[in-house]
């Protein structure tokens, strides 16, 4: 496909320079005849086809900036573990409001937006949730997605201006404990997800799983059909490194009681 | 498979003329000694274990007479794209009740019947929809089909005779557009999906919705899962004809907006 | 309250010559300046405040010259008891057709349509349906009604004529069986229903069902709650005339078993 | 009841200076020894069983100080309008995490939250809502609102804190438009429904709709059930003020079309 | 009413000298020329009217010997509290298939059987429970009737025989803790259930709840809604048995969290 | 695997002299030290790695001696045919009381429980049933089947036992007859179905139909999309044992209207 061809003139990454932001750097560039990628961190120098911004999403007028000539938004920056609730907010909070805030003044049609299944945390490793079912957060990082997906749909139903939501679980190059052979997203199927999620002629207000094939399925992506997302990879390429075992997690063990795992009680709320 | 092994004695193929009705026509010799064609038009010369029969469907007599010594039906005729309202109601209402009074008259036991998928066209793109949920129709056409749901399972419920309703989505060589890339139905799986219609010892009143196994899906087929009906084939092999783009279309074009896509428009309804 | 503040200018009443065109004739006055009364028998003379016409709904002409400068449309014309298919189809299928192709044309913007609870007659007696449930006509009556309400959903979402459906269940002075025990409502329910699908500022297009609050309910109106209509008159008011009974009906018995009651099998589908 | 057989020994009300809280103050005094007031404004003198806080929520210890001595808290406080973002995440959204935090750290196990009808804004008036349905919020105030019912889920999952959720209509003398028709909350049954949060012995986290029993429903309150809150009032008593009218609102209006009314379009979204 | 004219000739009464048969033994007097009462304990003298027969439901031969004559039979026999397993299976499980084979051979067409809200006293007392709902059972009480559910069930299913199972809270003169303010069933409201299931024409299987009207709801009796029930009386005439409280029962309380109180824990299972 | 490196140290199969008994015995070494063999019947010798035990369920002390020191069972004993009531209770009911009393009693925490798609079989094969919906027993061996259910239900509501109960279709090395294209299960998925439920760290009361991927079904599965069981084998294979036919079984027969097949007339209870 030359640069012509390409179906975007200018795509916005945030958070690039995180663990899928970096995965997803490399991976979208035939969609856009420039990539501007942006982050709070150092993103190092721009290659071909890259535009480099450093920006903080609490900062309104930098965020604004970084809009200007964007056609669609790839959103994964902001904070992305469990944390104090303070800087949480700012980022992923104030922050959001701010994207969409600039979203709408530069008249950007569809935002791609990183949310989690940590919205859906607390519900139990022993049922299935889909992207109607009351939210249950489990942590401030969880609580701060579903705070975005709200804002989404708002700006959606108010501005016409339509998001995919994608609650990815574990996107990694394999799965790191037992719990991810649930959670798995490999690279690939990320980034067929996210293609999508952006390519797709009408995706409305969209909340997606984002998970491979695994044998093992928490969640329903049915209301998300439309965007004819079919995942290829599974995490049973992996089963030889987690053994069948007889020892069960004690009985009140909330990580393994509740899809969230570590999340549900890695949160700083007991601190004074 | 001998001709004394076949299933039926005589099947009654209507529509036998149209896009659908002559792939069937070939396809369909297996299942019956003899194949019963009949369409308003001119259906030229029968071939070995063929009859033909020319039979205008708003003709009560010629409906009765059509069905005598038939074993089941293969329900293709009568108008099937958006029309005035008037032939629409003589061929798919009027028409219909003929084909249900004859099969009634004649103890005929089963009947696979094109439904459409435009019986539920104004659904949104981004919505899932399965046989239970209520009628959307998108046009007269999809209205009549309506109707030959209803006139179906009322004689279901009131007399047995047992119905297959189609919701067949675009059955071409391949796709056209864009839009049926969702809505492709592969010629190799409708017959499977006609066979299944037939053959299923008891299928009752059944809706189905006829797609190939598409990446995208708008409509849930669980309710006619005991079919058996499996889709081999996939719009995805023609994914190249139709290549990502970063154009929308405008915010309130109908016929992006509803699954029913250019139906929606394309009715005569606005004539004087 | 004085002509000139009378909401509407000319309300059109069609069926006016009927069992509940007769009831409303009287009630509805103070709701217009002008009741445009429609039948295809002879309405007798107009009195004070009321036009009338006569109107064979299968007269396409007739039709259109009826709704000529009418503001909202209560139709209770067509057929109203089981019948032969073709006068059904002319009266109720062709004939809305024509009524809304009129209210269409003189851009009349609200129609409460007489449905009927023969459109779900073919449920159980021990069954509670609401109106989003699959269709199930007891007979070519109910049909026509199926018919009506997808066809009045389509002028809503193509058009955004709005529409309420009411399917009503047995409307006289008290109940004349022990199954309208259930199906009864009292004329002063009746009005306030029509009142409340006439009024209320936004209906889109609703499915309400119409009964009285009787102690039996084969209904949920939960989806009509937006209508704000409350029945005040219950059935149990005439309890005495139905004394408990041990006697119970053949097991066979369709009539008993359908909500559709005698509807079920009255038909005249198994005549030669 | 003496002082001595007073449930509660401190309860504190937040917001004691707005319109619901000075209907609150006076009315909650039978249910605690010491009702505790706090506002952002002045409250004036403490009357006999009051005492008096300022506070700001956004100031953390400030939050910390007036949670002292709580048995259970009625959180009417923050912004309560459509207002900018800011603010709004200030007072709702950081000042409810200040709010949480203290109820944590001081042992307080039980909160009525002021949740709102915003939460669910953008479903439209002929839709009806439940608490497990997604959130729809329409505008900055029902998107704080939708992070409160989160963040109160997950302090209940996380914690066991109990908080019943109130979405309130509108609680005012008498409906003062056609809308509150619907959305109306008599002073007598919202104490009525506070009670009933406060005082079940169990509520997890429950969320619940504020209204009288209206004729108009738009919310199905079903999933409170165990709150045993049963409305007296209605406002039909104050149907007279709201007569009849044909007129109907402009086809695309959408504060007739959305049950957030005029907060659909009232918000500061729009200005620069 | 005459002896003449009551409705059934001999109407069975089970369980006739417990709590419930008692109240029943003089109500239902007027239902039958003879009622027959039955109990595994004496009875003492036949009043006019009665049959008194002694029968352990265990034993099968006495069992066929009670329902000889029977026209229809109100079944509140067994074991109706918490107890050892092999009591209960005896009297409720055994005891069951012994009275639905004697129902079968006699031909009786009706069985009005208490049942138990212990079916589903596993749910969450801030849950909402519908009579489809998976079973929940509190103890081997609980279970037993699951087991009678499932048996009357295929009673109907094979033979056609109509039970109406009754899931009854608690049916005293009044509430006799704060729990029963929930599942309180007054005698008057009690009749009008039985009558009801006795005499709705068709129930086919019907579940039914058995609650007064009162202000808390944990049961969804929509389901039942074809027999007509409407309770009159509510617990809320002895609210001020129950003062208002600020006392939480603990956090981890079966007996509180659990709809089925203290059958949670009251039973026989951790006995060696 | 070395010995050393099995998951379990001892594992129960009862009803090891079954059909699926004896093809478990063979296939689930690797997955304990020890496999403790138990049955009503002679097993023969032990093979290494094997204890044989033989055991009447109906006998409570030798259930209690048979659990001893035992790690998980799978429970696969009992009377798996119609038969009787008395034989039924006493093995399945009276029977499953005293394992899980044994259960409880030895600390066992996993139960796979050989339930039955009986439990469901009077739903219709045109039907899609799961895990949550109403019991539908089709004699008396299902009716057992709905108590093992319950009662395990209960033993994990109020002991934390875990249980997953298969509701195994047709397990042999092929389909027998037509209705078994439906619900076949391949001993390779049978096996694999076994492995999730034994091995899912954590499973709390889970509901699973065992079928292979067969391309009719009635049952969905979806409840249990935790287990990670993904089926390989497929009844397609035999396809060709069962030839289209034209052949429809009698408007009323049972066995090809409702999916216990045989099962739903094949009960001892019309015999006196």
């Amino acid at each position: 496909m030359s640069t012509i061809d390409k179906p975007f003139n200018r795509l916005l990454l945030t958070g690039a320079g995180g663990g899928i932001g970096t995965v997803l750097r490399d991976r979208i560039k035939p969609w856009a005849r420039v990539v501007r990628l942006a982050d709070i961190g150092d993103l190092g120098e721009a290659r071909p086809g890259e535009e480099i911004m450093r920006c903080d999403l609490a900062d309104r007028d930098a965020v604004l900036a970084m809009m200007e000539g964007v056609d669609a938004v790839l959103h994964f920056g902001g904070i992305s573990v469990e944390d104090q609730f303070v800087p949480i907010m700012n980022a992923n909070i104030l922050g959001l409001h701010h994207l969409y805030e600039a979203v709408h003044k530069h008249g950007v049609g569809r935002v791609v937006y990183a949310s989690s299944s940590h919205t859906v945390g607390f519900y139990r490793t022993t049922e299935r949730v889909d992207a109607d079912m009351p939210l249950r957060p489990d942590g401030f990082y969880g609580l701060s997605k579903c705070f975005g997906e709200a804002l989404s749909r708002y700006y959606y139903d108010r501005c016409g201006i339509e998001t995919v939501c994608l609650r990815i679980g574990s996107s990694f190059p394999e799965p790191k404990n037992a719990r991810m052979m649930t959670t798995y997203l490999a690279y690939d199927d990320l980034v067929e997800l996210v293609r999508c999620a952006l390519f797709t002629p009408r995706v409305g207000h969209t909340i997606a799983f984002g998970t491979s094939a695994n044998a093992t399925q928490w969640w329903d992506n049915g209301k998300a059909a439309h965007l004819g997302y079919v995942p290829r990879a599974s995490s049973q390429a992996f089963a030889g490194n987690f053994p069948p075992t007889a020892e069960r997690p004690p009985a009140g063990d909330p990580t393994t009681i509740y899809q969230g795992g570590p999340f549900v009680s890695a949160g700083p709320m007991y601190r004074d």
